[in-house]
């Protein structure tokens, strides 16, 4: 199937499956108070070298964004985020909601990175208006962002010495953070807590798990404002194992970044392909999992003809003429088969 | 394991991580837009004989509550409930949060059950003040309630029509409906909507699934609005089939009836069996899954030291003389075995 | 006219207008900054002997209630006040609102009054549950009660003592404070922060202003939140000068104290003479500028033909016989004349 | 004195004291129940030509605009007004506040006033993710808008013309709806429920009120729930007939219009004489009772050395060279003396 609408719509990975049966014998504490979760617990401060990190594991990335603002921002507050986070974009007002109405400021952008010269620029105009302006709240970064880029080590640095020069705490948005780490190669300690990050949310659903995300704080002084906020939320499960028991597979022996790497090796190969092909062009630099090649109407055309699956992204097949240029987003997750890139190429190609 | 502290504590049933594991192939849409959620849903609809009924699922009660709440109460108004509500007394203020701040109204009971006589007069009671008191909002009602007493049709019958009276919406707290219904020997339809509920928080999670509830409005006039509280709540999961897959074999061939009689029996058989032992007695009707013996505090011991996990209800261990009686709370999900029951028994025996 | 409906109907004192009438000249800085409210910053701090205070003037007592609770509960706690206090049955959820969702827990009260016992009982009754139930916020006291009751020293010390065993800070809701201040006979200190007080709000609408009340923190730590919290309530005033002008004459010379001496003089006089008149009892013991004497409907339907103004208490006059007896609420403020109280008392003698 | 910081700063005018003065005779209904607010309320009503309208008093203008986009708004909507609203920069989230954490949706200007165009262009923006993005909600147009320009009647139909091709409610911010509406030469009734406004933050305050602001909805069926919102939010005044009888003399034969005209004059005095001296130029095309005039620092040093007050709009005195030039703010109230204009134009001149 020929499936890039999104990295959500695949299957589970199998060992998360087996996993959940494992988790299920016999009887544990509620909420959290179970082995499984202790278990979870200590393999995501590992991953991220923070031994004494607050790990939460939640459902869902809105949760887990919106939580984590909420325990940052006051309702006075304005969140600095740019103006494609999903935060702003994608959550229905979760993070006004879940903060008790605090503002999100954003930052222009033009392929979903924001400079530290344009964050500094927008955080230092919330300034002048005392009591009757919204104060400076959190900076929220999201890695990889909604256009597939990534901020390279240094780019996420100077973006934390801009929060860090106005005091402000830094959040990151990883909903994708496996598929940016692979890409650069680099330790989860450096992508978050040292290089300026506060809190983390850790992305898994759309790399292979059920519906689970671990909220990180690297200075646990949060963490029981996090917990009765995550209860009063709804956000608490019960049969907590469940979820923590996604983790376990997940992070054992690297799995997740393997398959964070799967599925950036499939939009690799896609645009590899695609490079040189019916002169399609990338509205951003293709990178992680996610790119957006611009091409002609008749190959969309024959790409839907043929059962593929994806977003149109700049406008509707709908009237278009053959001849029109529109782009698309396509997202690969870690299942992507050979066979399904091959015969999206082979009938790309026309 | 002689496990009785609560009904989410034990395995889930095996049957819904075979449903996982089918649902777990190929790629659909997100956020329900997908085969499995259209099934659930038709399950759902036809289990309660209401084919226009709004169907959603959450992972959690509280989600649950919160939202059929926050759908029917405007921030200007009381909701009522008993003094031993869930939403009262164990959500963390999350319905004060959904709603954007209503208040809750609290009807006095002895035994977990309000009257409808007590109903009317506390929503009598909130009529005076105008613009200055908050106004009337839903009456929620908790069916099995936190004191696992069971409310017979004509109760039910009798609290919603003192609701319509005042023209208010009906909630019906169900985490433990599997476990009324079949006590009662009615219909889903009967206990709802044919009794005059609006909308029911329709649990799964306490009677065998892994985190699924589902809110079920028999007047779908509020769907869309419950949809954006959901997404902005959080609660919308995008890889929603596994929420979904959860009810499709707890609802096949009544199989959710057959889990609840199971615990229910469970329960049956160790009341059974301490009625006139050791001059226990209850401190609320045994019904449904769960039962509060009050029992002396050797006999506590004798259970503890064996192995027993249970919530003393009200009273502390610690220092208490041996004769003393204190009361436990004993909870009973589907998957108690035999020899649990029996050991539990034996040992109480002394 | 004999109007004893509210301590907010009737005319405020000339030397407010006066005052008001002052201030109108030239042009000053908004939002506070102005010479009024510097010198009316300085008076209210005068009066308390509390030279660090943190002064803030709102409009009206909700607005002041329920900053001043904003500031001290957050979203997850709940607060403890009485079951007939003005912020849980007459400000249509202000304080659940401002505090984005916070509770109130209720302490019985027989005449409005609660006690360090039952306080005591109610606040450990909230801590069992863990992230399940709300937290523990701060402790509300009104003085005068709205059943015109009055809390002696030592019951505010005993108050704000179990307050302060659990670590929770106690706002004083001061709407009658000049009342109570004059019976007790007391300093303003000695009646809120030399007892325990953290926050009051410091009432003159009722009092003789026109629309003014003073938020005072003793310790100013929680400053800025009030002033942001104010202000995205609304309540900041451009023209701030008008606001804080109506204290100057008010706290002068302690004209305050003799407005309120008056309105419970006026309150003394009436009692004095229905008590042993027509059977008149009181359903609370009277004191302060109130009262809530039981009367017979004959009397209650004379005076209202004469043309009093009141509000019925416990039941409605239509259709009740002749002989029922009623209670009814008195309000006096300071400016009762002689002539209103002699009519009333010769209406009522029949 | 020369104090040109802004319409907050100068005195309210003396028939509004002397109307307090008069309301301030005997006693009344409290919270709205009395002949002055009834008067009022009709005077308003007359003033719109609208005799079904809901008037309702507040205290400032940051409650009125909360309050009224509350009323429309709900939490899942976003609010889209200018990059330069009140509502969205002076007011510390109040609209995110009162309505439950809806968004502001910004269209960008560059003097104050958005285009149809931009507005439309804005508002189909938000359209293409379900329950994923904020909903729509009203839109809110700022009429003198914070740069000092105004809206033409067109303008004005356009953008509400937009508006209503989406089905979206449109509120008007009127803080300085006088000094429009005597530069253009309108009615009332014109510049709002005639050219497509559902509801106005009717501004008093600004032109000569001590404080006071009336919502006027057109259409009266949000009536009961602003009510309801306005107490909640503390702005519902005990004794209202001093809020009310603010508007009594203001809209009396028209003096509210002859006290914008003469505000309005004020700077037109000042612009007159500023073109053309000391190379002076203009930010922003001046209008109504503001101006931004960009002059050289040594100017803007001479000003302040001689007692001037205003803002500098786009960078700081200090450290600036002589030669540099610089933005003010300049606001005239209704206030402003010949003898003031002169000493200011004659320091200009230098």
């Amino acid at each position: 199937m020929m499936f890039f609408a999104s990295d959500n719509g695949g299957p589970v990975h199998p060992s998360v499956i087996e996993a959940l049966t494992e988790a299920n014998e016999g009887y544990t504490g509620g909420y959290g108070a179970d082995d499984v979760t202790a278990r979870a617990v200590a393999a995501v401060r590992e991953v991220f070298e923070a031994p004494e990190a607050a790990v939460y594991f939640v459902a869902t990335g809105t949760a887990a964004n919106a939580l984590a603002l909420a325990t940052y921002a006051q309702p006075f507050h304005t969140v600095f985020c740019t103006d494609t986070a999903h935060i702003h974009e994608d959550e229905c007002n979760a993070p006004e909601f879940y903060t008790g109405g605090a503002k999100l400021t954003l930052v222009p952008t033009t392929d979903g990175r924001m400079t530290a010269e344009d964050l500094r620029r927008v955080i230092a105009g919330e300034e002048t208006r005392g009591v009757h302006g919204p104060q400076r709240g959190p900076v929220s970064i999201t890695q990889i962002t909604e256009r597939g880029t990534i901020y390279a080590l240094d780019d996420l640095r100077g973006l934390c010495a801009v929060a860090k020069e106005y005091d402000l705490p830094v959040h990151l948005d990883g909903a994708r953070f496996a598929n940016a780490l692979v890409e650069l190669g680099c330790s989860s300690a450096e992508m978050t807590w040292k290089a300026g990050v506060d809190v983390v949310s850790f992305g898994g659903t759309k790399n292979g798990l059920m519906g689970a995300e671990a909220v990180v704080f690297f200075d646990p002084e949060k963490a029981w404002e996090f917990e009765l906020r995550r209860k009063r939320g709804g956000h608490l499960f019960s049969k907590q194992r469940y979820l923590a028991a996604q983790f376990l597979p997940y992070l054992e022996g690297g799995r997740w970044l393997d398959l964070a790497r799967a599925a950036n090796a499939s939009r690799q190969r896609l645009q590899d392909a695609m490079e040189g092909m019916n002169d399609i062009t990338f509205a951003y630099a293709p990178s992680g999992n996610m790119m957006f090649p611009t091409m002609r109407v008749a190959d969309h055309r024959r790409l839907f003809d043929a059962g593929a699956y994806y977003y149109m992204w700049d406008g509707d097949l709908d009237g278009a003429a053959e001849d029109d240029r529109l782009t698309a987003r396509l997202v690969c997750d870690w299942s992507m088969s050979d066979a399904a890139l091959d015969k999206f190429l082979t009938v790309l190609r026309g």
